[in-house]
């Protein structure tokens, strides 16, 4: 595996209604699919309530850790969004209301013929040294500060933000990965599955059981950064169950 | 609220799968239902890779921090289901067959007329000192030591093991929900809203916009645990918006 160019990741999704299963997450998922797909490496996610230092110790914890830190929700007008003033104690700086996005966000009122309220205008606030990450959405701005990309909750702002930000990151390998199904339970092929994975150990062997109609079913996965791993030897030498 | 009487959980998911996408997580979203329904409160959720390491420090991490900790994944019979080992690793126990895991899965294989290979066996290894977590569906046991409780990652099979285990948990205050939806946006409300949680200290009050049919529209939700802060007050003096 080229571990020089592997880019890595931490997710942080913030709120209590996550953790109370009154809203079920679809971020995490579609993140991990994003990054995947971009070659970066989705390497950490947690979830934490809204809860100042909370958020600051998992977000400190985590930009320590990974190239990118990407967090969803919180950002919103009402008083229980403590991201952005969280992300900025995390950073040791002050935080105001932004020129540039109270600019983006006055056109944008402008547009719909709203009012830039108070209430709006919080979130304009941004920590000291953020940029603006924008979307095709709502009125108000993510926003990424040293790499750290924070988000919006709602699923469809949030990939308006994930898609605008991306350009500017780097990224690394693309994982490759080979699914092969089986119709039967993992138990029967453990032994055969743990030869190939010591033979080829560059490539990571998954096996992910599940219950099809029933009857236990299970997935090979393999996956590794380099395609000529992938190659002849592959169909050679694939595992015959 | 009754802090003397807070239980807590933090939960573990363990799996590249979930890391890279592949497969969607359900299993966040039914505990935490599970766990509001029963009176604890799920306080953090990580999600880590087939990683010993990742999973010893995440483990010890957060058993050191909440009444309980579950896991889900990583305890199958295949070569990269390494969640049982990770764990005696994080409580510093041996691992090995356990005779009651042992019998309870001859029985289930004597039942269904299959072998107990050696792979199955494999499914047989708890750490030192672990209690059986039996499910109806499958028939390799999770398991329980100490406060962590070690479910499967089979949606079902989990649901199955948090219903057997649940009767041995001990419970806290139920958090309380109300739900007033909205059809405006959040900005709309945040100045209000800010002031009766000023007002109610007590009752954590949150505000959850989403896009209906493209509108935006908001709920906002009152939780607390004791039943009085409910009453005639809120109905007196609830949010007029």
């Amino acid at each position: 595996m080229q571990q020089e160019d592997k880019v890595t990741a931490g997710l942080l999704v913030i709120g209590d209604e996550i953790l109370s299963g009154r809203t079920k997450d679809k971020n995490i998922g579609a993140i991990a699919d994003h990054l995947t797909t971009i070659g970066i490496r989705l390497s950490e996610v947690r979830v934490v309530p809204d809860i100042e230092d909370e958020i600051v110790a998992a977000v400190n914890a985590l930009r320590a850790r990974y190239t990118y830190v990407f967090t969803t929700g919180g950002i919103g007008p009402t008083h229980d969004d403590i991201t952005a003033d969280s992300i900025a104690k995390a950073f040791g700086v002050t935080i105001d209301v932004d020129p540039r996005a109270r600019a983006l966000m006055q056109a944008a009122c402008d547009a719909r013929g709203v009012e830039l309220t108070p209430a709006r205008l919080r979130m304009a606030r941004l920590p000291l040294g953020s940029q603006l990450v924008e979307n095709a959405i709502s009125i108000a701005p993510g926003f990424r500060i040293d790499n750290v990309i924070v988000m919006a909750g709602i699923p469809d702002i949030m990939r308006s933000m994930l898609e605008a930000v991306t350009p500017h990151l780097k990224t690394g390998a693309k994982m490759l990965s080979e699914t092969i199904p089986l119709e039967r339970p993992e138990s029967q092929i453990a032994d055969l599955f743990a030869a190939h994975q010591k033979r080829y150990p560059d490539v990571a062997m998954g096996s992910y059981p599940s219950l099809r109609d029933g009857k236990p079913a299970t997935d090979l996965v393999l996956r590794c950064t380099d395609r000529a791993e992938r190659g002849p030897r592959h169909a050679e030498s694939g595992p015959r169950v």
